[in-house]
């Protein structure tokens, strides 16, 4: 889904993650905004590979739950937009992740919380 | 963005809405499954639609919050699915709606709650 | 913390947990209505038991993540209320619930989901 | 219920609340740990303290939802904790907020989000 909505993972380091995305009018609502669902895709993706970014070769991860709330509707005149997850604590078998999306002035779109179950391959 | 991802809208009644998709691989993450950003859109979409049944002509609404919890994997195998969400209570300014995302036998993959403002248009 | 706010468990059945409580002004916030941490004390109550009710005396359980809405006010005149909560899926490792708040005519005050761990004792 | 439980408001300054606590053998659930719906309390205090120092005072507020995630168990071992929440985003009707429940040497033991309402009064 991330190649098909053209989603970049443009930097991670350990228990951070950055994808960057420029929404384009096929991600629209009937209400002509970004559609929740894209703002939803790009911060699960940048808190999972938050999470990878801390595991063994040995483990694998699953989302179990994410929360987003939406601050302001994106448009396609908002230009690219950047997902940035951290972890905020991770244990042998969940971790806990935060996301912002932002513009790439800073100013903020929508904001995640997600729980993930860590897995032993 | 329901539209590139194929949504169809099945059925509404006032409080109610029912969307149906068939999960392509376009859609994965990397880990081989339906990305949850597929999951969380479909439910929005759910949610949204059944709040706008609600509605007269002079309110609008947008999505303030929505959290999903993945109970199972989706895989193309899965075949289609079928997001149904009903609005919980809604008054003047906010609704609390809940969706929850089966296969064509009834079996759950993922559930969801979402808080909606209604907007004077 | 449940005795000290005098919540009853008043049925439990497999997946399935009912306590009941009767708010007094004690539990008030600044607002002159019911705070919000007693609803999510009462529903957490709720959920943990109706998981409980699904496990072997070899596993345990605990809260990893809790979501409440607020549908309405509560104050004393509302009158003893009502948390049924019940087990929506769950795994050897993971248990999805879903929660009510209700006065005693099923008034809907609140509504909650809640993802737990099961633990092996 | 703040008093019942002695939450102490120890800061306020715009868009920010800290709130300390220190859980008692009274606030425990049946698993011999303090109750999830303490820390939702306290948590919740703090997020609707950091919305008030951001309002007029022909304004009001109320929490529309909140969520916690629970990062470790809290005991009396533990020691007084410090809730601390600020205001992510705030508009002239919804207002976003998440806080952060940690000991006094900056363990994290729970965090949370919530959406808050705005009203005129």
């Amino acid at each position: 889904m991330g190649e098909t909505l053209n989603f970049q993972l443009v930097e991670i380091d350990e228990g951070i993650a950055v994808f960057t995305a420029s929404p384009a009018s096929k991600t629209y609502n009937p209400q002509g905004t970004v559609h929740g669902g894209y703002s939803a895709a790009l911060l699960d993706s940048a808190c999972g590979c938050a999470v990878h970014s801390c595991l063994s070769a040995e483990q694998g991860y699953t989302t179990i739950e994410l929360k987003v709330s939406y601050h302001r509707p994106i448009t396609i005149e908002t230009g690219p937009v950047r997902a940035e997850a951290r972890v905020i604590s991770i244990g042998k078998r969940i971790a806990f992740t935060e996301g912002r999306l932002t513009d790439m002035s800073g100013r903020l779109y929508a904001s995640a919380t997600s729980t993930l179950m860590v897995l032993p391959r």
